[in-house]
């Protein structure tokens, strides 16, 4: 087997632990170095390729690389790029294929959600047609936890740990507040697609009456009277209501929840996200004073709290796809296969990529409650062992301490491309 | 000594440690028990003793107080309520001292910030006039960190902790993102009238470039160009911001940057916050794309992230507080001493509540940087202390182990009293 280099990219939002899937690619690499060459990483993702921006992982020390694993966001940069078309006349196509040429590129571990697979997917197809061998090895990445085929995608577990601890937090910082101030308090978290990460609020309680009280999923059509008359009676007996709303709640006719009435006098559309919305409709249906907090990107980078089992999948995957790619697969993507619920059990394997390019995961019906507002046993004998584990970062003085790769640019060979 | 039954009450906005005093005050009181009776939650605070809804500590195991030390929230309840009068005749005035003598009440300690202390200095002076003996002893707990007399107030270096490390988190987050999405990152923090909060996401970086770019304090008008500027200038030079924007921010004229051109179409006002506001500035006069998070209740219950410094504090706190009762001190409340920074090493005194009742410490100028977005290395010496060390709580099932007492009522001998 004549040796090739190896180009990684990272793609679509970041996650606590994908710098750990790419410390489980190089690492991997560096091991299998007599059938892999240099590992490029891409410098914001894909687009780093077109620039022919390609990062020396060989000029970053091992300390560097290890400390990837617990560092946040995405090391090399990461981008929201689509490639549009599999004709090998596309511009795009040419160049990216040109690249590949110019630096003797064989392998492209591309690590991302499901557009991403969607683009391992073409570069599978033009790699036929180029007849210029690539073998593309899709890598799972998403907190959406959307993929189709795989048990879970590595980053929705810390995110899910983070927003269970989240709201079981502040759900008692509201209850010791609620006799004389606020009664209802409102998590707003990502999933504009899927309600995993809702769902996985639900966890910060076991027990009838132990909040989160209401989980607003993008799957259950929001019914306005249904979840007022709930939020009232939560208060009411219990005299504080704790709400973990995904910010892809969304009323029967699809419309979005945080999209719905916020324009202001000059017909602007207000900014507003599903908290907001919610607020304002409890603040004037129901009069009780509210809170809400917004997770964004706190949630996704909170490598502080990641998730032990999360973590090692990331990895697991990362070093799955160098092992793929060594046994001569090529358009795959490397999956999680869960073996037991418990103890979880659970190893990688391969599965055809187009098997996940732009199919969408939801939550199933029989993971949430009947009343909508709740997620089932089922949902939690799923959801439970990607939380266990607390993998800790290294702390220097009351910081945890993240690593910043050199980050050197390879030559170029090429002429200059302009920039998509 | 005639041996007196204690109460201790928490009031205002809780944090993740104040439950840490209350293990302090109970635990102490419990070593003494030969000069300290029973001690008494008072149930949501004060209000609780208007309703003699007294909790007996006693009834609760060992074990359970001990959890107090790493559960957030208030384990009694708090509430926001403020005694009007010195006037003996007062029926507030005198319920509280027909409760405290129903249930042979001697020592009053309470757990809170400014207005709590302004509630401690009327006891102290009702005591007089009723004649009836109380040591009111005032305890320090603000997330706002703006009380006098005390180097720090417990509760802050948590949320100080949780503010840095997660500015520093997202940072990385956006940082990867911005080559084609995300420019600007906007954290919400707490603070409404001093930014020591937002000073504290200036520990997240160290040299120059690092983020936060911008920190936006109560203390320093808001200036719309000035800040553009300086937002223009940061996304040109390095690709991104963050900003770290206190709820308090404001324009020279005293208006909040979160009540600012919010009405929508009908007049009302629009929920936002500063987050909001500025967001739509940003998006409207510069054209680039943002996220903001609101930390809201998730940074000041955040006990999975809290600093050893301020655990230690919280605790010493509620001992020091009994032990100035035993001695006969009363009027006073308890503050914490710096006595070096480098190590830091700090001690507990106590002062007279005069000195702190209804005062407001505000981030001196030295502390912020010239331009008014950053922090000095002055600030630095001073905040970074307080964040030192992780005082993780243990974990169960993936999940943080919080203690919820039984929380059982001592049985009334008053006859019932109009809810406040």
């Amino acid at each position: 087997m004549k040796r090739k280099n190896a180009v990684y990219a990272q793609s679509g939002g970041v996650t606590s632990v994908i710098n750990a899937t790419a410390c489980g690619v190089i690492q991997t690499a560096r091991k299998y170095s007599k059938m892999i060459g240099n590992v490029y990483g891409a410098k914001d993702g894909i687009v780093g390729i077109l620039r022919e921006e390609l990062i020396d992982t060989g000029k970053e020390s091992e300390d560097n690389i290890r400390a990837l694993k617990h560092t946040p966001g995405g090391a090399f940069g990461s981008c929201r790029f689509k490639i549009g078309s599999e004709d090998t006349s596309d511009p795009i196509a040419r160049r990216l294929f040109d690249v590949f040429e110019a630096h003797n590129i064989g392998h492209v571990f591309y690590n991302g959600g499901g557009d991403s697979q969607d683009t391992c997917k073409k570069i599978t197809a033009l790699s036929l047609k180029f007849d210029y061998p690539i073998q593309c090895i899709g890598i799972p990445k998403t907190v959406d936890n959307d993929l189709a085929q795989t048990d879970t995608c590595p980053g929705f577990g810390s995110v899910a740990k983070y927003v269970a601890v989240s709201t079981r937090e502040a759900a008692l910082d509201v209850q010791s507040m609620s006799e004389t101030s606020t009664k209802v308090f409102i998590l707003e978290v990502m999933g504009r697609h899927a309600g995993w990460i809702a769902a996985a609020g639900g966890l910060a309680g076991k027990g009838p009456g132990d909040p989160p009280h209401i989980i607003l999923f993008p799957e259950i059509p929001f019914d306005r009277e249904l979840f007022l008359r709930k939020v009232d009676l939560t208060v009411n007996s219990l005299g504080y209501c704790v709400i973990v709303a995904s910010e892809g709640a969304r009323y029967e006719n699809g419309e979005f929840l945080s999209d719905a009435g916020t324009k202001d006098a000059f017909g602007h559309v207000q900014l507003g996200g599903v908290g907001a919305t919610l607020s304002k409709l409890i603040a004037e249906e129901l009069g009780y004073k509210y809170h809400f907090a917004i997770a964004d990107y706190l949630q996704r980078s909170a490598r502080h709290i990641a998730s032990q089992t999360d973590l090692d999948q990331a990895f697991a995957v990362g070093e799955a796809a160098v092992i793929a790619a060594i046994e001569g697969q090529s358009g795959v993507m490397v999956t999680i296969r869960r073996i037991t619920d418990e103890p979880y059990r659970w190893t990688t394997r391969t599965t055809s990529i187009d098997k996940v390019a732009n199919q969408e995961r939801k939550v199933p019906r029989s993971y949430i409650s009947k009343n909508g507002f709740g997620i089932t046993a089922r949902a939690r004998r799923y959801l439970e062992p990607l939380i266990q584990g607390e993998a800790y970062p290294p702390y220097v003085e009351g910081l945890p301490s993240y690593v910043q790769l050199a980050c050197k640019l390879v030559e170029k060979r090429l002429p200059k491309y302009a920039t998509p």
